[in-house]
């Protein structure tokens, strides 16, 4: 068995992908909108459809799959196989039991995990950190999520929880997060976060290209708006990149100083301003982490873009088959 | 073999042990000054004097010692067996070949690690941490150092400086660290930040025990002269440990975000101060952290006390030896 389903749930879109986990190869792949207000048994009848048509479209046997594993945006009961709090999802799915709906209807094992821990996986085994013993992935987006790859195992810890980067105070006495702490990352670099200091900006007054792009509409203002106004030469957006990119650089130092891994993987849609973030953020993290030999540790882009998630659910799934291992 | 000597190298004392790897039990132990103002050669010198001296007065042979294991503060070439850079150890001893030195001397296979990455390994194997899969240990002292075992193993890293918690960034605003970066938990929690706090308290002529206990001499106030007090009911005295435990919580919060242990640990002589900081870092800790079941992570104070560096390094060498593992 080599060919696995690895599914992507977001809160917008529900991506399937056939993949060969031998060697990371995507066979074939669909995405269609998750439409969670129709409630947590719709989507879970749309996914079982999905993963059908996604096997049919390849000419495999169903038996020719050895599983499915899912990344899910949220907190997992990993071992009855339930969805504990989903919060981007309508309902927030509070002990939904995924596992053993999905495996039922599809009469294949089935598996779950953090859709950031998946990114993980995926970027691990197949992207940015092949071959490496320690990585930290960081997920930009909405929230930032994250996961840890330590001595060659990617770590969950007893309830999945384990690698949510985004929630490291970087500022004790920072502003309330979204998940009750303050001062968290998240706070201050997620995408939120991002289009609050071009809005800020915009509204302001100040000269910049931002308010030009966005045409005077502060709800066009977007972190992907304002990357194209630095990539301009734009003083205030390249300002904002720095000021994210440093408060990931601190974020970056203190995982440095935790865990020493070789690489940090920036992975999700905010990533997508690529050096604008990475230039602050490398500079940042080697200015203030004097522990270690941090020269040597790049922050690089994920390898893998939007199918990261489905092909790490897709190994995640053969990793639990009987046989195979990590 | 299951004797093995561990040795804590200390800033002031030399202690070595001779322990039974396969229960923890301590056979001998011996301590002596360091002598470190004598330079890197007669402290080693001294070093092998000590393990002659602490096997013989155990009446077992030479040959009945499976190895010899150093915990060492500070950075270490973990390749060459070399000390890279010893803050608190008169001339920092840079490339000193601390491992061929001692295993030419004693004629016995030698192995080094951080000396708070020992007290981690000790306590998970025979103290506090016991039969966990994920720990994490803050060592107080005049630094924090710390260590994680994660998914059944001490996690090092590539260059051994995982598990430096006390330079985790809690105020990215923060005062300047002697390691260079800024905000670090070390800057806030250690021995000295809880001193300098008893010491402005007295300064700025607050009523408080502080300045009795120490008879108006501020250079007698230390952490243990503040927790007298604080045991008395003295409300600055407490309120500077509440303090620290906060900053100690936050920290916490982070590692649990991050890394999800089982349990904290707390080790070192300012956790001699026991619930004084148990109790805020705890309380702290659970307030902060929502993203996973944190009401099941204790934190507890480690079991082994001064001997957890010593037994910790004898295990650590124990593991290097062939057909030994973790």
């Amino acid at each position: 068995m080599k060919y696995y389903i690895g599914c992507d749930l977001g809160g917008t879109n529900l991506r399937a992908a056939i993949v060969d986990v031998d060697s990371g190869k995507v066979l074939n792949q669909l995405s269609i909108a998750t439409l969670a207000r129709e409630g947590h048994a719709a989507v879970m009848a749309r996914m079982a459809g999905l993963f059908l048509q996604v096997i049919q479209e390849t000419g495999l046997q169903r038996d020719a799959i050895g599983g499915i594993g899912i990344g899910v945006p949220g907190m997992l009961d990993l071992k009855k196989g339930e969805t504990l709090f989903l919060p981007n999802l309508s309902g927030t799915w509070p002990h939904v039991p995924l596992v053993a709906t999905i495996s039922n209807l599809m009469d294949l094992p089935t598996a779950i995990l953090n859709d950031a821990r998946s990114i993980t996986l995926g970027e691990w085994r197949f992207g940015a950190g092949k071959g490496l013993d320690t990585l930290a992935v960081f997920t930009l987006g909405t929230g930032i999520g994250g996961g840890l790859v330590v001595d060659g195992r990617l770590h969950q810890g007893s309830g999945g929880t384990a690698g949510e980067l985004g929630h490291m105070t970087i500022d004790h006495n920072g502003p309330r997060c979204g998940c009750g702490n303050y001062g968290c990352l998240e706070v201050f670099a997620s995408g939120p976060a991002i289009r609050v200091m071009g809005i800020k900006a915009v509204a302001q007054g100040l000269t910049t290209q931002i308010a030009e792009l966005c045409e005077n509409d502060l709800n066009r203002i977007t972190p992907a708006l304002i990357a194209k106004a630095a990539e301009a030469g734009d003083q205030i957006a390249l300002g904002i990149f720095n000021q994210a990119g440093f408060y990931l650089g601190v974020a970056a130092s203190s995982i440095c100083s935790a865990v020493a891994p070789q690489r940090i993987i920036l992975s999700g849609g905010v990533s997508r301003a690529g050096r604008l973030l990475l230039d602050p953020m490398t500079r940042t993290m080697r200015e203030r982490t004097h522990i270690m030999d941090v020269d040597q540790v790049e922050i690089v882009l994920g390898e893998l873009g939007d199918n990261a998630g489905a092909i790490g659910a897709s190994v995640w799934a053969s990793l639990q088959a009987p046989g195979r291992s990590a």
